[in-house]
């Protein structure tokens, strides 16, 4: 495969994928090597993601591995990508509008995830992020095309960019990396929130009109443009 | 409008704001860009407030933005304020006491908004920096008065210098930004230990002569002064 | 007063408890100002302890007030000891054996104080370190001898070095203060997870003789001596 | 007893160990000196282990102490091996297989410890690492082959590596060091993430043909060998 992409703007996705990973490690969000992050390469149908395995501190810019949209390595390489690798090829073909896409197994979003309960829009942070509740997917074994089904699937019927695959973890979508690193940072705290919430008692919900009025003004004044 | 302050306290203010954002971050009171610190710029009708949408670690002093106590940009800079200023100005408005006010979405203080409680004071803790409970606000909607009347209105009830705003999240206040900050710090901390007492049983409680002695003694005779 | 002790040794352990104060910080144990650390000055009737109300990244050796036995400055310093100290002194006083006492308001531990339950010996470790429960003293109010009675009084009935405070916090008692840091974190390590023991169900008990032979051997095989 | 051992191959895993260990606080599965990392010598009737009571910001190479698979010290150093030794020793005897083992108090691991249940595999992670549930060894006193016989007999009836000691803490095995602190680090990350869910109500169960085929997957396909 013949793959004729500018060899300065792999090498800045590449760099920008490594602190990304880093963020993830920071936030609290993956221990060891249990989490990835995939950006697509503009305007190709390629997108690089993290190696198999490999410990987020030991992480280069050669760990990101170049592969093609139906998830083959697209380089000669001697790394795996990751074991995820067809699920997010999977989101990247069906979802054109997607620019990087993150896995994740935290804490709190895995709770719900194995209780196979969606994390309620009880909160208007919640609100202004996801526009309703987290959703659930279905449960799904990895390595073929049924988690990325159950991903682009349940997320055509939510405004939430981040979807708990039952018993498995969380996947999160955006515009590019940044974009879905930041929906996986506020999925878990949004979960571990509510998480709290319960065990106080049932919280109090938010009337639909709300939730759509801020979530509204948050896609559409919040930030710097 | 003219703004003539002198350049030296201003730039001495906005640097403050950077390491009071950066207080917020260690003590793990927000995640991302969900949350904010202003200070009144001492004897003016103004004060500083964080720029939205900036990530904690990206912020410099010239993402401090100078506003009009009606929360409109007093400056010519190219940032615009924090999408919760016109809350922030509200309490500046109303409370000509308050030099600081700090907004968090810190996990266990927004369990309780969520659940609609608020703090119960079962702890010598609380009595001596709140004296009593951390009470709940009403339930609105960001983008006008709403949320500073309801800050307003709910402090004015209480010895309690922190709010919990129903269904959304922290605001704080004080003679100026680290006391502001303080509070939100022990606000968080209160809200993790009642909680986690929540879970063992009911808390015992404090009788009110020892919860307004705790409270006078910590004013009067705690710290340096 | 005349305070005829080495400087080299006084200026030491002003040093040492700077660092004991940031393990505190290390191991979360305290937030803002809310925990400190004293020592006894060996062969003296004076101990060192925290300034009031100072911050922990600001403590230097200076922040360490020296007080006699009735926990009264015993030098010409500006700051003001800790408003714990009178509860430390009561303790130097009634406890000649102790040469370091720590306060916390740790939020595990502050959760079975504010629910006024002991912290139940069902893990190995607690026996090999508090040979049996953490107790709970009486709630007591700041400012007199009620909680230095309360501590000592409490600690007589028990071998654990750590008491829970009803309603406020943990004091541990050591023979030095590196000793009563390691009883204090390993009181919140042991109330922790306890606390989430709890959540699964009744835990499982220990045989007292267990209990008593887990903390006999960690007594006098344990560690290097 | 005479000693034939490599010191180039000695020294490199007394540096790799106290690595090993500053992992485990990385990771926040022990605090002050309670858990320990030890490594077989490749080849050797040999291993190193963390002396006894020593604190992790202090282990240097010379911390680790070489034992015989009796757990008898086989060196001339002055330190004394750590107090699980008996434990480590009983498993490198019963176990050729394995190449390190690692001990730990990790809070959630020991919450279900101290109720007597195993974690069930109720999330795929746990599938692809542990095969099943990680499950619940004997109580045992400390300092004879009850312990070391409770972890072998238990780990002989399930794929898990770790094994949670009743009222006790976790131990895992692992064909190196490296290995075993892995199985370490995702044992409590599951137990978290299990514990949590339990708080929503009863996790949804992974049909065991699922689990047989994530975990062979797990074994056979993920990274890079």
């Amino acid at each position: 495969m013949s793959v004729d992409v500018s060899p300065q703007l792999l090498g800045d996705l590449r760099a920008e994928l490594v602190e990304r990973h880093q963020q993830l490690v920071r936030y609290g969000l993956v221990v060891w090597t249990a989490g990835n992050v995939s950006a697509r390469v503009p305007g190709r149908e390629l997108f690089l993601i993290k190696a198999s395995g490999v410990e987020y501190e030991r992480l280069e810019p050669a760990s990101m591995v170049l592969c093609d949209l139906n998830g083959e390595r697209a380089e000669q390489s001697g790394l795996k990508a990751s074991s995820d690798t067809a699920a997010h090829a999977y989101v990247y073909r069906a979802m054109p509008e997607v620019g990087g896409v993150v896995h994740t197994h935290s804490n709190y979003a895995c709770a719900f995830a194995a209780a196979g309960e969606p994390v309620p829009c009880v909160l208007t942070g919640i609100a202004d992020e996801f526009g309703g509740e987290i959703p659930v997917g279905p449960f799904a074994r990895v390595g073929n095309d049924d988690i990325g089904e159950g991903i682009v699937s349940t997320l055509a019927g939510h405004r939430s960019r981040a979807v708990l695959m039952q018993n498995h973890g969380v996947f999160t979508v955006g515009a590019n990396a940044e974009a879905a690193v930041k929906t996986a940072v506020l999925c878990e705290d949004s979960a571990k929130s509510v998480h709290l919430a319960r065990s106080l008692g049932e919280p109090l919900s938010i009337a639909s009109a709300d939730i759509d009025a801020l979530h509204d003004r948050y896609r559409n004044v919040y930030g710097q443009q």
